[in-house]
């Protein structure tokens, strides 16, 4: 017998599923959803459109809130750290990871965030602000933080926020300066707004002190 | 004779036009967007619902986006400051207005800069946008800088992006810690952050060496 064409293999549920955020998230990440229809992903995933509409019966924006979800729980995951030596050295890790999803999702990633989307609501800046509350706890968690002061919290936050707005800047700068040096500046960054506030927070100074005497 | 009841002065059509802006950023300052009616905004202005339309025949979200456009120029005088005397102390002057304003608007401000409101556009957030790059100006000419190197640029908008944060973690925290320690602690952050970007910079570097210089 010849080789046949490849079987069309039925697929579950959750594969087909998973096979259409698939295909709906490679494209959201390099155009912005504006611009995504449901043909297009029913032509990238290689089925019908009233099969995506099966699955997402609430059409673009259910299947674009899934996708964010889904990108949501991934970028969640580039977080995750062991809890072992320096912590620069983890925030450095955890911030290559992050660059790289950047760099992977870019288009999507600078629609997402600068906001303004016929397809954002209030359920995706509550999607994105659960992925920025989550690096806020990550951080608290490696400093050994289980009750951050309002100025030490402020000062995490606002770095998130700064390193936010650094990673669109760097899409739009057609990604200068070098991956590993924005790491390093934002590690930098982060250790000195951390100081700033230790002269204004007990907290922050021995946890300053502390990031000194590490490593 | 006996005092009448106020004439019921007609006002010209830039007048009226102002009123009813007046009447509106009054309202979307405490309220998110969605929670102002255009009947909200007749009453406060005093008028009747069809003037309301009349001079905003696209409702809700033109008279939004012409109330934002507004605040926007309002805002966009509070970084005015003559370039006269220590450079650090036009910032805070300048951070001092910023933070009055913020201090005025508290829920509009924050329902816009949050985003996923309803009267979210593209437009508005082009007038948002608009307000962060007039922002960035002023500090690269007060700085004395013509061109920015893109280190220094990343720099200035990473700081303006901290600063927004800032202010909306402040509303959140009922306006803790009190107005000048935070107007401090953000120029002190300035100074921080424009001090790691020196050691990656030599326009930055110089910079930084006049601020030390100055005053």
């Amino acid at each position: 017998m010849t080789p046949a064409a490849p079987a069309y293999r039925r697929l579950s549920v959750e594969e087909r599923r998973s096979q259409l955020l698939e295909a709906a998230l490679g494209l959201f990440a390099h155009r912005a959803p504006e611009d995504v229809s449901l043909d297009d992903v029913a032509e990238a995933a290689g089925v019908s459109r009233p099969l995506v509409y099966r699955y997402f019966p609430g059409g673009k924006q259910q299947l674009y809130e899934a996708a964010l979800r889904s990108a949501a729980e991934e970028l969640q995951q580039c977080f995750a750290e062991p809890p072992e030596g320096p912590l620069l050295d983890r925030l450095s890790r955890a911030l290559d990871r992050y660059l790289g999803f950047v760099d992977q999702h870019d288009a999507g990633f600078s629609a997402l965030l600068q906001g303004g989307s016929v397809v954002e609501t209030s359920r995706t800046t509550a999607i994105v602000d659960g992925v920025r509350r989550a690096a806020a706890q990550h951080i608290f968690s490696h400093l050994g933080v289980t009750e951050p002061s309002s100025r030490l919290r402020m000062t995490v936050r606002m770095w998130i926020t700064a390193v936010e707005a650094a990673s669109l800047i760097w899409l739009d700068d057609d990604k200068e300066p070098p991956v590993d040096e924005l790491r390093d500046w934002l590690v930098e960054q982060f250790v000195a707004v951390l100081s700033v506030t230790a002269g204004r927070d007990p907290q922050t100074a021995a946890l300053v002190q502390a990031l000194a005497a590490d490593g």
